[in-house]
């Protein structure tokens, strides 16, 4: 099975269940099992840290019999409101919602504004401060392609490669309700590394207030080390947009409807 | 002076004071105190209940002197964060917010969706049930004019009249982030009865229901009693959007620059 999820991260402990913390899965495997009547092995396409929102989560778990109906539906009768399940669809047999992904688009959503937004306090990072918005489309710009991002995650982190593919990173700019613009940024790339969307957005941050060059920006692309990035941007900016996987392992109606999956 | 604040109901007792509760009146003043070095007395458009969010609220004070460069900016940096000033304007004298109020526009938000939204679980009205939105129409357009409110607030509200003018109501739907639709009712009048938009709304939505007709809602607008007409809408779903103010009690720059005020 195949659920898409979504969640506003702020009491969240992030997504991995730890013994006497409030987290995502531990939540949504607490609903699964009330409504399956067993335990289930839950598989997120992207595990969020604390504080970190997602409106297109994707999680997965074998089921030996076929789902009760209205699954979505019963879940959010009896999740916390502060996390959702938009879809709950059958998916191939042997799906794994991490393994299985080909790409992950991420959003970072600053209020670039004189004045706070009481509605976007926990959703958007408030920032009063000068942005240079061509320095900050330079950056986006300069994160297409294959690049190594070791400058931009914690160095206790431990990966085989540091290597990501961007296939999409652009800041979109919108009016706030409140005066000043939400500043968007979009990122998409096959897989991300810890906080690696949160370093690159408080080193373009550097950027836009004319603390860094555009170019010392792109020469920690090639495996600089995590000190000379900028900061990590706070959590509440954050949100995993959506998961995209193989045409062959996604839902359809022809699969939705064989027997015994 | 003249405030234009927003705020996040959700945490807050309402508008007015009250001993050992948290009040926005209750806030702003304590930080109108720290800020300006002595108590003041406000005077506020729309007193808001408990949980009722609020986008342009208008509050006023006297102020016997100049006030302080970028009064907003430094009560930002003491109000909490589900609290915003967004603009603090010289008013001309004898200025109050109330008295001299000539509308005040709410906005009722409604999710029309079979799937919740974490996000708006605060922010409006989860409503996965039956929509006639055509009915909706018909009860909006039944409001435009002045009509007798008195089924719209509770029974022990102590009016002199109850009738209002209203200007505009219109529902405005656009498509939401997580599917189905978002419904909002804005609705403009000259002044506004206790409960009366959450009334009107819960009223409404039992006609988007098929369990009243429009008749029947239109036949309340004449002085019907509290008993006649659909249960109060929570109060998470509304906001008070706007107050407008004639024309010579508007700020200028003119008046901004006069001494003595």
């Amino acid at each position: 099975m195949r659920l898409t999820i979504a969640y506003d991260g702020g009491e969240f402990r992030g997504w991995a269940a730890q013994p006497g913390e409030r987290t995502v899965q531990g939540e949504l495997a607490g609903a699964l099992q009330r409504i399956l009547g067993e335990p289930v092995e839950l598989t997120v396409a992207g595990r969020t840290d604390a504080g970190v929102h997602a409106r297109g989560q994707v999680a997965s778990f074998e089921l030996d019999r076929e789902p009760p109906p209205n699954l979505a539906r019963s879940l959010n009768a009896v999740t916390p409101p502060d996390l959702a399940v938009t879809a709950a669809d059958p998916a191939p047999d042997g799906f794994d919602a991490r393994r299985d992904a080909r790409s992950r688009t991420y959003l970072y959503r600053l209020l670039a504004s004189a004045v706070p937004d009481p509605f976007e306090r926990d959703r958007a990072l408030w920032w009063p401060h000068r942005v240079d918005r061509a320095a900050l489309d330079a950056c986006a710009a300069a994160l297409i392609g294959s690049h190594d991002f070791t400058a931009f995650t914690p160095t206790e982190t431990d990966h085989v490669r540091f290597e990501r593919d961007v296939v999409r990173a652009e800041w979109v700019e919108e009016p706030a309700a409140a005066g000043g613009s939400l500043l968007s940024l979009w990122i998409e790339a096959d897989a991300f590394m810890r906080h690696m969307v949160r370093v690159l957005v408080g080193t373009m941050l550097e950027v836009a207030g004319g603390r860094r060059t555009v170019d010392d920006f792109t020469s920690l692309l090639t495996g600089a080390s995590r000190s000379q990035a900028g900061e990590t941007a706070p959590p509440h900016g954050l949100y995993l947009m959506s998961v995209s996987y193989r045409p062959d392992s996604s839902t359809s109606p022809r699969l939705a409807g064989r027997p015994g999956r």
